[in-house]
């Protein structure tokens, strides 16, 4: 645990606060939205456009990277950020949701997970000790520990204590390797270590993992296991019990969440950070956000003729160029990949904007 | 016929000559190569993109645009400029081509072709009327005179005499629609008209097809019906006889061309112009030149670990930023459409470039 690694500098009556949080790749404004750069590369897009729609730090994925092209590969070519060219920080999330979403899982046990490894047919093992390694060698800046996940069928509800309890001990594990892989770093060279709480939606149990991943040496919370099919109001609520119990001095991420009137809402209670494929992916759709939390479907026959940029207020590099809803939906219409390119862009400064507006809020 | 349309400034011991040809926006050094922006977008890539890998001018196509969103609808919006975001000249196709290519053609008749409309199964009359109506609304710059096709197949080449008289009878049909559209604009705002000429193999037919072309009030001389399938070697040697024969006063242009030594065959035999989806076809593929017009496969396994860029002494924004061969071959591994962008402009800078060696050659 870096003691410094968050500063909090104001807290408001909304329930929001913004600080900074200190990577070894540079200081990053709380709260922010991590774009997702699933293979090393948010889709489609350059690192220089990411950053200029002001993301900050990109989440890529440990499972994606590790299958292909491998970690190895990623260290020998110098690491994440030499390899796909963004030089600042990289989250990297642990392997686990995407073992449990994508592959055919063999076997859990307290050793690890056994999946197969659909491309080359392989059975493959992540261990926590093993995700804490993958990780070290894609040079991950901030290191997301290995849980155990539940869905919310009946069938995983049941496990919810078995899968809560067995995080809590992967955490520990994850913790040693992390020291024995950073030991021979200066602290400032030091990637951040963050844990994960779970429990679903069950209250006593997500207190009990919040009070245990926060006795532990880990720089950051993160909520697993909202967002992941419950209804709006039970993530409210939850949200709500959480924000009471923090420990003000570690930053607090809520993965996997992505819509803006539901980051609005998780900001106002006590969140830093986020990540979520939406704005990339719904915008390879033609689906793009407008002011008051809006959504246009841009593949509609109502923008065939309509010559205004997606919305006129916006300060991203699509509207601002001045492509119209109309080529944008003909671009659609023909399925050209430039279409995606500049939805993706308009989404995710969206989403940065809006963090943004809580960062620089001035009084409050 | 614009009499200053084209200036000659040079010519050189090695065949090639370099000039300036004057649109209604903008002057363009010669030789030059067009990228294709088949439906108003070079795919995938911005217009600033295209622009930075030299392009002067892009090539859109008339058939495409018509069937959508079509040219009323683009002439609604301000033209294909203010549509596409694309602020420098655009050359049409005649859609000619691509009704014989794509379309499923009922009739070919004095009158013009007749084809389904696989989008919505309508019947679609194109004449050389309505082609040149088509190419007028949609504000191009350069507009393509709609010809007869014929192909290499045996059938084909029985009626390639045919194909030449109604392709010349065609060219007056368009010259007199071309004026008829043009008379209310001073000359300075006429887009400018090209003939194209035909006859396949036969030395015969060219020489008389370039004289009836050359006869007509055309700005410029398009040679048809070579690169579809004829050996290379046959490609060469009727370049060779139709130099010795071209007004020195027109610009020349090759269509469908873009293989490097192709091109510099062509240019050291007097043509002036190219276009070609082959580079950004090619790149969205994995394929790259490489110094020396040699072609790279990026998707080979040999570059997997491979840190350098597509090629050292390249000028692209790809090259110039780093992106290695590993990476790229990563993403195409993996699918992303930023490797079909990255290798777009690699590939659309090769040609430019190409082309800029013979417009600066000094002496020579």
């Amino acid at each position: 645990m870096h003691p410094n690694s968050f500063q909090q500098i104001k807290t408001r009556p909304n329930g929001s606060r913004s600080g900074i949080l200190n990577t070894r790749r540079g200081a990053l404004k709380t709260p922010f939205f991590m774009p997702v750069a699933t293979r090393g590369a948010v889709k489609g897009l350059t690192p220089a456009e990411v950053r200029a729609t002001g993301a900050q730090v990109l989440l890529a994925n440990t499972y994606h990277l590790h299958i292909q092209p491998g970690e190895k590969l990623v260290k020998k070519l110098g690491g994440l950020h030499q390899f796909s060219g963004w030089d600042g920080p990289i989250l990297t999330d642990s392997g686990g949701f995407q073992v449990f979403s994508l592959a055919k899982v063999r076997k859990i046990t307290e050793e690890g997970v056994l999946f197969k490894n659909l491309l080359s047919g392989n059975e493959v093992l992540i261990s926590p000790e093993k995700s804490m390694q993958i990780q070290f060698n894609l040079d991950s800046d901030i290191i997301m520990a290995f849980d155990d996940l539940t869905g919310l069928d009946p069938e995983a509800r049941s496990r919810t204590t078995e899968a809560v309890e067995r995080t809590h001990r992967w955490l520990v594990r994850c913790v040693a390797e992390y020291k024995k892989l950073t030991k021979n770093l200066k602290e400032t060279e030091q990637p951040l270590l963050f844990g994960i709480i779970q429990g679903g939606l069950d209250k006593k149990l997500r207190a009990e993992s919040l009070e245990f991943v926060q006795s532990q040496s880990v720089d950051g919370i993160a909520i697993g296991g909202l967002a992941v099919g419950e209804g709006r109001s039970e993530m409210y609520d939850m949200l709500k019990f959480l924000s009471l119990r923090y420990d003000p001095s570690r930053i607090r991420y809520l993965m996997g969440v992505g819509e803006p009137v539901d980051m609005r809402l998780a900001i106002e209670n006590g969140i830093d950070m986020f990540d979520c494929v939406l704005p990339t992916r719904n915008g390879r759709h033609g689906s793009v956000w407008i002011t008051g939390d809006k959504r246009l479907d841009l593949n509609n026959l109502k923008f065939a003729k309509d010559p205004s940029p997606i919305d006129k207020t916006c300060d991203c590099n699509t509207c601002k160029t001045g492509y119209s809803r109309a080529f944008l939906r003909h671009l659609f219409k023909v399925a050209d990949p430039l279409a995606g390119r500049l939805t993706s862009v308009h989404n995710l400064r969206y989403l940065n904007r809006l963090c943004e507006q809580y960062q620089n809020k001035i009084g409050g």
